[in-house]
């Protein structure tokens, strides 16, 4: 039978990827597909404690409802952690989501009516457009270089487009191609923002595992007029399978996304907040941060070296600095899909994420996501150099 | 400064009675009003068995991220349940949601265009309310008599409109009347969706805390068209706190609802999934359910034996075989949310949910929702008398 849907679910399709990576997920693959924190780091025996301590402590409060807002204990601790970061920020501008890419569905549910345009970087995180779709935005793209967004061009994008919600953003160590956006195009992004009228949306969740060069300060810390939203999560500095993270937002707003997500879930696991709060009471969260910047810098410079030692000159790919992804350019002739489907999995037992569907309006098909995160190093080596094999006989 | 936000946006607006339930908060006052579970019975030395059982078999799996669909054992777990009540239900019908009201936002999400009709009964769920209004939804309800909504009402509304997408009901001890839906009236209303074609959204939370009379069909069972869409939960079941729920659907249906979860929040907590997972094969979840249902059976014949003593005759309330809550009802003229703010909360410490933001289209004010399940014995004595002292002074 046919069933009646939301003119909205003709923007909610499956992902054209989502075959290749249950490729890419078989036992015998070397797969740097997912942006999967390394397991190797999961504080497994600290969180034993920390269970027991909570059970001990708060066990029926644990396990009963709690607030949307989330535990006031662990955003007293985070708004403490936005304050260190340079952020301004109180309580009531400060909640916790079920990860980040919850933060991401309730502003688009805020702000984008139908035909609505967000800007993002070109390519974007594609988590962001699956989140945004089904409110029906139309899509403006920024080309970036190895400092970000391209400012002139976003101003063109701004003056052209009075129907611009917001400007999306990953600025640490981006997803998919690791770029970090540098403090001057931060300021410059905020004056534009309040030139324009529009929002800006600070997703952040990489922004901790900085392994090289110098911190910058966060786009939501030169915010003058509440128009920054701030997204952090937890998957990248404690573990994925806890789902928190936060957002940080004028009060207005923020009260108002707490509605919202009052409305789609009711409230994040009481427990997973306590266990969180618990580990930040226990233990020193920064100093397991810290164990996980010095494995993934290791991590990161074992691919560099070998992607410089097996890949062909003509393959060029970005060098973050933290994060958890490289970008990889192959010559343009070439269909990073197809590849992947036709050589790299059967033969090479190689997996990456194909680069098209991060290009929100144009698909570019010669680009690759590469992750480095959640590989131990001889699979790295072995896993790049099998790629290269293949490469060398088309490039 | 002024936030262009989405027109959606006009719809979401907090609930008047927000306040009285802060009220009613208040360490000294006897509150009726939350749907908590009884914390009593939450199985902590079970669930920290559980959860260094976890960490010891598949702590890094538990804490990495998982599916969308959630954690295939579960769902196994779950579909053999739901097959067991005479569902008939496959893996690709079931996916885990954030709790039931996750999968009200996104059934809201699949199937609602601005200005479609939503049918409810009359009163229904709050959080459902509170889920469907961004989607911009229409209501029109249907008058209950105590075996649940009336049949030739709901056609009436079916035959005269066209823009009906589905038929929302909570059959079982409904939220907030503690109606049950009759086995003739669920077979009936299947017809009538077919004949109609519209769909069902069948919420079931309280179905299993049945403590008197006997278990009926699920709607869900008696679906022939694939148009029932029944939600299940763990939070009366197991706790509230893991916020786990499921969604059993036709698979057409279940696939979509599924890539709407994955753009809402990813996926559920991995390591709640585990620790019911885990709950589940190590121990007797039946078992555990036949022990809330005395403890709520007991709660429940004492609340009810306390109305009969002292509250005035001329209040009338139901009598649920199941559930959390009891639904009350005043002489026309007195309002709930005012005696309850000025009277009830200040002087007799007693707390409940005025029963107004229960009706979708014409509030009625001299109702209100009383739960007895988190409440010990003893202080249900003690409210009910209080709240006859004040009462009687009006009745």
């Amino acid at each position: 039978m046919i069933f009646k849907y939301a003119s909205r679910i003709e923007n909610v399709k499956p992902s054209a990827i989502r075959e290749l990576l249950t490729l890419g997920s078989q036992p015998d693959i070397i797969s740097f597909g997912g942006g999967y924190p390394a397991p190797e780091l999961f504080p497994i025996d600290k969180l034993n404690a920390v269970f027991l301590d909570v059970m001990k402590e708060n066990g029926t409060k644990a396990l009963q409802y709690s607030t949307s807002e989330g535990l006031l204990s662990l955003r007293e601790k985070l708004v403490q952690r936005m304050v260190n970061t340079g952020i301004s920020c109180e309580l009531d501008n400060l909640f916790i989501v079920q990860g980040g890419q919850q933060g991401l569905d309730l502003v688009a549910k805020l702000f984008i009516n139908k035909g609505d345009i967000v800007v993002t970087e070109n390519p974007t995180f594609l988590g962001a457009l699956i989140a945004f779709n089904p409110y029906e935005p139309e899509y403006k793209t920024v080309p970036m270089d190895e400092d970000g967004m391209d400012m002139d061009a976003l101003e063109e994008i701004l003056k052209a487009n009075s129907k611009v919600k917001f400007i999306y953003t990953v600025p640490e160590f981006q997803n998919p191609t690791g770029v970090t956006m540098s403090l001057e195009r931060r300021k410059r992004l905020v004056e534009l923002a309040n030139k324009y009228n529009v929002m800006i949306l600070e997703d952040s969740p990489y922004r901790e595992i900085r392994f090289e060069g110098e911190a910058i300060l966060p786009i939501k810390s030169f915010d003058t007029e509440g128009r920054v939203i701030h997204l952090g999560s937890f998957s990248k500095i404690l573990c994925p399978g806890v789902r928190l993270g936060w957002v940080v937002a004028e009060k207005e707003i923020a009260s108002k996304l707490c509605l919202l997500k009052l409305a789609a879930d009711t409230q994040n696991s009481t427990l997973n907040m306590y266990l969180a709060d618990k580990f930040m009471e226990k233990y020193d969260i920064d100093e397991h941060v810290q164990s996980i910047r010095v494995l993934y810098k290791e991590k990161k410079e074992t691919m560099i070296q070998a992607i410089q030692e097996y890949l062909p000159s003509s393959v060029s790919y970005t060098n973050p600095e933290g994060g958890l992804f490289i970008w990889m350019t192959f010559p343009k002739y070439m269909d990073a899909a197809v590849l992947m489907r036709d050589r790299l999995v059967p033969e090479a037992k190689v997996a990456y994420v194909p680069g098209a569907p991060f290009f929100p309006v144009k698909e570019e098909i010669n680009h690759c996501r590469i992750s480095y995160s959640s590989m131990p190093k001889e699979k790295i080596v072995k896993g790049i150099a099998s790629l290269g094999r293949i490469l060398k006989e088309y490039c």
